[in-house]
């Protein structure tokens, strides 16, 4: 059984047609399909039909995290490990959106709803596969790369984790610990990111963020410059995240979901060793060159 | 069955005293060990005790590739897999060199000694574990951040291809192909690497280079003023192969053999689909920048 | 009469041991001297016997900034310029302080004292002026490559302008001005840098920072990681400053003197047009990404 | 008397049209005007309505550079000072081309035409003069920042260097010497470039190129895509120049005159040392990455 990533977020956002021209012509995603409810993107670098589902909801946050699999049977072995494991699942049939084929739905540790799938439809990456470029010539705004991770919210890390590591056979990257142990936050991946899906300690069911991929630290600055010059709401200029090495700033998108571009992290392997940050020294984890909590990235969850 | 990455190469030099002087001063490899014939190094963001193994010899070239797998027992797996696919092994006793457990032996369509390992002692990343610094700041010269990816040369690229992905379950990210479709390059992953292993068309058992992977466009800068700092024989000055996006300096150690300084390539996942070069652009796909072949990368092999 | 550049300052220091430590292990400046009171430094990438003079005192700040002449009779003349203008001036016997010739003095209209010579010890740049390497293989910690320029605090800063542009021919970049005109801070070059000296409205005589160039923004990542390394009070993280454009991090030296890594500036001509920035953008004006006035930055002067 | 910078190079092309076309999508400048023979142009972060002047002709090269001088009343000292030095002026009546005042004319010892205007019509910078953006949102292709310098191609080296020091109080940073002392290259600012004005040993009257700045090594690498990806004919992939430490890359415009992008150089003070370049490392100073000679730099001229 082999995922292959976190393959899509869906957000539920506030103004459907305000968030849509948000994540086209500032973040430049392509919008590749819309249904009664939502609207569906992909970044330029990506295959599948799409990766951001935006749905207009009374409140942000995120409706659902899907990780795909390799394979079509994957999905029946994976049900039976997870009820194994104590989690019910429900299937999710295909066409329920657009694009999609089957999913299997379960509900993590910390309350959020998770797909698994297969089938989606291929749009191709905007180079093409034959002779390409290395990037596209039409880029709107920051013309983000791929959808990279998202960091959740939730009470029980230890059991998140658990699952992960054990269920869906990720690899913990990197934690930030209290002095008792706790998790106060666990990096896990499935691919070479430094994350795939992350949890922070908090209430369930939330979202802290979603991070797109922007490739290099002159791409986080050209990012910093739209979001002054768009008057996007900022929260961390450019800077180095202690955890994961990455290259970062924070943002949000005009419902409140908080937004990363994201660059430089490590490339961590199955066999690496869990880099362990401990709670005297959280600033720094998070917030490598301020050193100091940033008050509100501890209490903006939508 | 997996296979975690590609773990080690060993390279034949002629001079070792040199060679470990360019390769740890020059190249900023630590040296972890030697024996009688071979001196061991790793890079400073790996853990095990060695990627690179030097043993002199009157030839310069490649002695071997490993491949490190994720559990002891996928070798015994992968020797079964190995001999139906029609391969003869051999196993490696534990021991036979400094810090390794027992290796299984293969040989490559292209002919090139391919090995499979499990045990291999920690020496751990230069920054520790807990509460890490993003990079060392002791590095010498280029500093390169770890072994990433070799190109060996062989007749049978079909054969190899097939090999890669039929018996270790590789990933074919790119190729270059004639107009009947021949390949002339294949570029195989395991990872989310643009390439682990790659093959160019030519006499086998040969070696084309040696990557080791510098993180950004700035660093391959550094490690070209460097190159003509200390008189390092340089074949290609810093440009983008189309190939892999990839962003590289090629050099010569001082035996001959190739290194490559590689950064920003792709991040190829299992389910994208193969990017193809034709012929009639092989300038353009291996030195994107220039457009046109440099003799020297089709006819220096070692 | 023509002004080559702001040479040197003069910086008052709680421990001189302490700085300069700081100052060449962690700035990467170089001690070319030292006398009964002062250690004097200079950056790689600069000729002359020094650019910072450190001397020890019971509270930091600045003692004084002082220009180059491109000729020795320049100050003669200057003189005349400065009387005629209605500032008074005096002479600095050379040999005052180290490896200095004679010097002009006077007192600007901001209560700061100002010199000018022309004579001054060579030492030459790291790299030599023959068949040069790009940049020296010795680099201490941030490695600046130069002192680049200061922001002075003062009341009258018409008059300060007045003062460069009339006097000294300087001409005036940029300028954050009321919406009456005021101004509240002025940009003041007579190289091609973004600023030589600029000045912001405050109390007199104080010091708001020295900014050192360090060539890119990659560099000023590399100056925050070793900021963050080494423990050294930040006051911004990397960023762009509107005015100039410049990329950017601020922090403090051990005395409490602000200390600024600076690159990617403006190149203004002398008929450039100034730029204005208007009160009610002072924000982004000073911190683009952030867009809001850190308070410390109006708070905090020597 | 001052001299601004290099304001205006005249560039002859075979095909209007096809060059007007190359210089606005694939360079990045914008079409200000135009009269009967010629297309007037300018880069977004100048403020004078043209910099580059695009006349047809039947055969490429340049028709005339022009300096800038800061003052009306400077073209008649001018005019004195290099009839003194022994060569003949005349004046060309303002209106001659579009949006210009008059100038004064010369030939310089290399047999090239040599313009110094004052008065110019302004335009403005892309980004506007209040509360302005760091880089405009709208740029084409390479989206060049401004003409830097060009490199013209003569005989008397030693002349057009005393031409440019004693008469237009110009500084030499660099040169290029035989064993016998013979200037090879000779680079000369009167700016804090490291070259307005540079010349090559070679015949007389021709041009080696024309430098446009990009800012950045990323911009380098940017501007090399898009040669491969519009199939502009490139004679230098990314690379340094040890003489100014330049990042650059060399191509050519469809008439077959080099344009090269340039970025990160020296800031050269008028009390800097001539860095000196010896002949047998003539192929480090030009090209310090390869170190060798492309043999098309030193022959193909316009």
């Amino acid at each position: 059984m082999s995922i292959l990533r976190i393959g899509r977020i869906e957000l539920r956002v506030l103004d459907l047609k305000e968030s849509v021209d948000y994540y086209t012509r500032f973040m430049g995603l392509t919008e590749t399909g819309r249904d009664d409810n939502s609207v569906y993107l992909k970044a330029w670098d990506e295959y599948d039909h799409h990766s951001l589902v935006l749905t207009e909801a009374d409140s942000p946050g995120v409706d659902h995290v899907a990780f795909k699999v390799r394979y079509a049977e994957d999905l029946e072995d994976l049900n039976q490990r997870i009820n194994e494991w104590g989690l019910s699942t429900e299937w999710l049939a295909a066409g329920s959106r657009l694009a999609e084929g089957e999913a299997l739905v379960t509900t993590l540790p910390t309350g959020h709803r998770c797909e698994f799938y297969h089938q989606i439809e291929r749009v191709g990456i905007a180079v093409g596969n034959t002779n390409p470029e290395p990037w596209p010539d039409d880029l709107q705004g920051v013309g983000v790369q791929r959808f990279d991770h998202c960091l959740l919210v939730g009470n029980d890390l230890e059991g998140a984790t658990r699952f992960f590591v054990e269920v869906l056979d990720f690899h913990q990257s990197e934690r930030l610990i209290t002095a008792d142990g706790t998790m106060l936050a666990t990096f896990l991946h499935c691919t070479n990111k430094a994350h795939d899906i992350a949890f922070l300690k908090g209430p369930d069911t939330k979202l802290h963020h979603v991070g797109f991929y922007v490739g290099t630290w002159d791409n986080v600055l050209k990012a910093a410059d739209l979001q002054s010059r768009h008057g996007v709401r900022t929260e961390l200029t450019p800077s180095r995240h202690g955890l994961t090495r990455g290259l970062t700033t924070y943002f949000f998108d005009p419902s409140g979901n908080r937004n990363e571009t994201y660059s430089g992290g490590t490339f961590p392997y199955y066999d690496d060793e869990v880099v362990t940050w401990t709670e005297d020294q959280a600033g720094k984890a998070i917030f490598f060159h301020g050193r100091e909590m940033i008050e509100t990235f501890g209490e903006v969850f939508t």
